[in-house]
């Protein structure tokens, strides 16, 4: 961790009041940020500060600094899949669920999370969201890396790769919760896949642990036709409100993907504080839907930007996530003024970390957060000229633009280079796994109806 | 020019029959591809080749040779105003004419339009669609960039940048014919702005001049709310019939944006071989609807892809187009097998050469066809894994994965370095307008509603 006085950049902090600085700085001590603001009050501000010549200097001139990016929704393993069964029918249950199935084991699983980390750090992403299976060791992996991760184990109803029995991630998610709670960087939670995959008792036992753990809950919901569709034939109401009626839902779930929602479904998300994952590029993808979120935050519900797995959102950063959530919602309700590139950056940021439960202590630049930050080069040809920053960000930047990544304090990517980890290894690591998983995929085309 | 050969890429040639080479090769002699393919026949069809020791060779082990993208509409000056007026309500009217209006001038133009094409040939841009003013010296720049340019002086009802009289642009365009028509990489074309800025008389003497010197007729047709609303009204049939009451539309017309089409519309385009150029961007960010090129591609209608300009579709480069253009017609048309990967970049590709009726010499990698090449790198994050390289540069590429730009013959970007123009001498020139249109969008912000 560093003593670090970042200077001269222009500073999206995305606080309350969306304060910008043109020319500010920002101050890390430790893990924490302990002053910013504009670089005419650094003298004055920091007048208090011992030592400041022990801090390290970064010139900032040009560039764009921002609170790191909140991912609050994938599936990282399964980078390994990637470019895999993009455009197939009933993807989930004929490609997907039988492809992890044959090739998926506990080292797989591991070198893809190491390399989807990779991606999320030379992406800008400071924080993410994962549920699948070994999450132990993927949490040992994203310390090593240097990531802010709420990670979960994925509880279904059927064997999983990393349990012989149905629901099996029950007692793993218990002690996976005891093993990290507490840790600086990595946030247990509950993961239920969906309701299609989860009966009644199960998900309240879920919910009890969520509780008693005080940790998030996080579900697929509202994802799926035939979730809908089965729910309502089997208990006669929404995906929604048949969670509700079980006392499920409250402001420590997270409502993944969230797309088929009557206005009742709404009202119980607003009245008992649920916070919605939207992931923008996989619901259009898997063609599932376009999510209400413009009546979600009409009515104060947190929504936070997700990608979903790599086989459903192909690259894991938020950035290329921010031009399609705006363009999909201006276009399906008709208004090119909704959701301008500011309110998508807070979405990308603040509401993400509310989304997580984690809006005290990341998802903004502020004095006495944890220093998860990211610093954007404006010398690529795509980032210029700069008449408003935010849309520059949302509508512009790809994450090739992202020069700095810091994490609680630690500078773990700089000028593109990871300095957690080691991307040749991890490539190595990936490209060993490429001959089993193209002979499964193979016989898995072979079954797929030709198009 | 080079005599070159790039060895041992996976070249995804998007020739009819999609041909692809896992291991590949492409010989390029002077402006022209003159032989491709597997590695393992390279000796053999090579045989007939003096002095092929005199090649430079290119190795492209890893890499990913495509024929570079084809962008079929924009305004390229106008990235001297990007990232101002993004999410601004009836924003051509009220922001983007007076702003025009006001600031811009042949400096800022020809500025404008050498950072643009900097943009386009980094991002993997061959070939290009202008129209805007000043396009004779426009041309020179293009043709100093090393870019194939379809190029258009904008014809409208009221002055111009680069006119005092109404449809100054009419004589502007004969004598930019004469000028430049035959050139190896600057084709000529017309361009009406649109049917709300142009009279019956005009537009017919538009089509005599576009008939007569055989070049392509370009519109923003079908776009605006408005423009549906006026036509209906003054003459009783939507835009398209009344343009081909007209005797307007044929096989040279390109009919930008396409958006609010009836099914008699559709028909009228596939009878008189009326070509589309579909900005999902910028459609999608206008809010102005999802164009029907499901049902125009059905039909045999050729849709090439457009950015538009840069105040509304931000990017201009192709890439990063081709991940919405997919998801928007999964999404709005509720099936998840529509547009895969592969027709998407034949869209990018050959399918923009055929809108611009450049089909015989550039979109796709064919011997005898000009070298119009890019190369991307796969050592980049993003893309790996790659089981299939199509949905790799369509769901997982951006910009700065595009490696080496080749246009007719020439190497213009290497390394990411461009070879033909001075990046930091382009960005100056973009910055001494700064001043000058932040302080005209100050007046015209204030004069927008609060939102």
């Amino acid at each position: 961790m560093a003593n670090l006085i970042l200077q001269h950049g222009t500073i999206l902090t995305m606080d309350r009041q969306d304060t910008l600085y043109e020319d500010g700085f920002v101050v890390v001590d430790g893990d924490a940020i302990t002053h910013l603001g504009p670089m005419s009050l650094m003298d004055e501000l920091l007048q208090g500060i011992p030592e400041t010549e022990h801090y390290s200097i970064l010139d900032c001139t040009g560039k764009l600094i921002l609170p790191g990016m909140v991912n609050t929704h994938s599936h990282l393993s399964m980078v390994v899949f990637r470019s895999l069964g993009d455009d197939v029918a009933d993807r989930l249950k004929r490609y997907l669920f039988p492809l992890e199935k044959t090739a998926m084991d506990k080292q797989m699983a591991l070198d893809g999370a190491a390399y989807a980390f990779a991606e999320l750090l030379l992406g800008g992403v400071t924080t993410i969201y994962d549920a699948y299976y070994f999450e132990d060791e993927i949490a040992k992996v994203a310390e090593k890396a240097g990531i802010r991760g709420v990670l979960s184990e994925t509880i279904l109803s059927f064997p999983s790769p990393n349990a012989d029995e149905p629901y099996g991630g029950i007692p793993y998610t218990k002690q996976f919760i005891k093993n990290w709670q507490g840790h600086p960087l990595i946030t247990p939670a509950v993961n239920c896949h969906a309701l299609y995959t989860n009966d009644r008792e199960h998900l309240q036992e879920c919910h009890r642990i969520a509780r008693e753990a005080d940790v998030i809950m996080c579900m697929h919901l509202a994802e799926m036709d035939y979730e809908q569709r089965d729910c309502l034939r089997d208990f006669g109401m929404t995906p929604v409100q048949y969670l509700d009626s079980l006392g499920i839902l409250d402001a420590r779930f997270l409502a993944a993907h969230s797309i088929n929602l009557e206005d009742r479904d709404l009202e119980i998300y607003r009245d008992r504080g649920v916070k919605v994952s939207h992931n923008a590029g996989s619901n259009a993808k898997g063609a599932k839907g376009v999510a209400r979120i413009r009546d979600m935050r009409a009515m104060g519900i947190t929504v936070g930007l997700g990608t979903d797995g790599a086989m459903s959102g192909n690259t894991l950063d938020i950035l290329t996530q921010l031009p399609l959530v705006g363009k999909i919602q201006k276009v399906s309700n008709n208004d090119r003024t909704l959701f301008p590139a500011k309110e998508i950056l807070r979405m990308a940021t603040i509401e993400g970390a509310k989304a997580l439960g984690l809006e005290e202590i990341t998802g903004s630049l502020e004095a006495g957060k944890r220093a998860d930050i990211i610093i954007l080069e404006t010398d690529s040809v795509n980032m210029q000229p700069i008449y408003d920053p935010y849309s520059v960000v949302v509508y512009s930047a790809n994450p090739s633009n992202v020069e700095t990544t810091i994490v609680n304090g630690r500078v773990v990517m700089d000028k593109r280079r990871l300095l957690s980890l080691d991307m040749a290894e991890l490539r190595e690591n990936l490209f060993r796994h490429q001959d089993k998983i193209r002979a499964i995929a193979r016989e898995l085309d072979k079954k797929l109806p030709s198009s």
